[in-house]
């Protein structure tokens, strides 16, 4: 039998796996929210739907189950301050809402106005995974730049992707 | 109401999403499978735990369901053509596997030798989302290297992304 994995090993495993950065938004009767995530993919295109995973201990959890609706802006390098902002750089939802400008998209969720992608969705369904949330999101509408390099998250840093779309 | 988001054109964008790239194994009493999967992420490190999304038409789906154990490889940019094998580039199960070097974990799963990292999973849940399963993987063991650039899908082409770690 395999005799486990500490946290520590899977944390720093984890660290050496690639990952996108997005601000996922939400409003709605309950308030506004919003947090940096790269847990985040996509689960089928019948019909369009993503996950994201969030820490059920988080105290915007309940914002976001009360509200049923999220937004998925993926971010460009040019985000990392204010990934670092929605990452816990400032626990005041006003000063990091008002760090960018946003849109309001056809499901009354709030965009990123200069996102790569941004997906407004409808919360489908949730999965509770141990300390976490797993939100299934069926993607009501979106907006999408057809330019810009990608922002991930790589050893614990920032790191610019370049588009190849232009070469 | 929002009008609704094509398959197209959610397949467009989430062309623009980068995302790491893995391949995933199963081996077990209904055989060896294995497949290229970029929807993985992490879901919670208590108990350590991560998710791959599959298509649930796809004929292996039945392997990984029966076998109930799986391992995640991610990539290096050197994993390009096993990518590509493991994508479709052949069906024969047993010439994607000669073609790299592979060793067991102790959950019984197999591992990419030159993995950047690599979980042992035994499958612990499964969630149907429209045409495709979420497999909610239980970390048993894992292998890391402490150095190796990633590969990562962007824009519909394989991109290196850099380790910062040697920096």
């Amino acid at each position: 039998m395999p005799a486990g994995v500490s946290r520590t090993e899977f944390r720093n495993a984890m660290a050496r796996v690639c990952a996108p950065v997005n601000i996922v938004t939400t409003n709605g009767p309950a308030g506004r929210g919003g947090f940096t995530a790269t847990a985040m993919c996509s689960v089928t295109d019948e019909p369009p739907t993503l996950l994201v995973c969030m820490n059920g201990r988080s105290a915007q959890a309940q914002l976001f189950l009360a509200n049923k609706r999220f937004c998925v802006n993926v971010l460009t390098p040019e985000h990392r301050d204010l990934a670092n902002l929605f990452a816990g750089g400032t626990a005041d939802m006003g000063a990091r809402y008002a760090a960018a400008s946003w849109i309001t998209m056809a499901g009354g969720t709030e965009a990123l106005a200069d996102a790569i992608v941004s997906f407004d969705c409808t919360l489908e369904d949730v999965q509770r995974v141990g300390t976490h949330h797993v939100f299934i999101g069926r993607v009501e509408s979106l907006r999408a730049r057809t330019d810009g390099n990608a922002l991930a998250y790589f050893d614990r840093n920032y790191v610019q992707v370049p588009s190849l779309l232009a070469s």
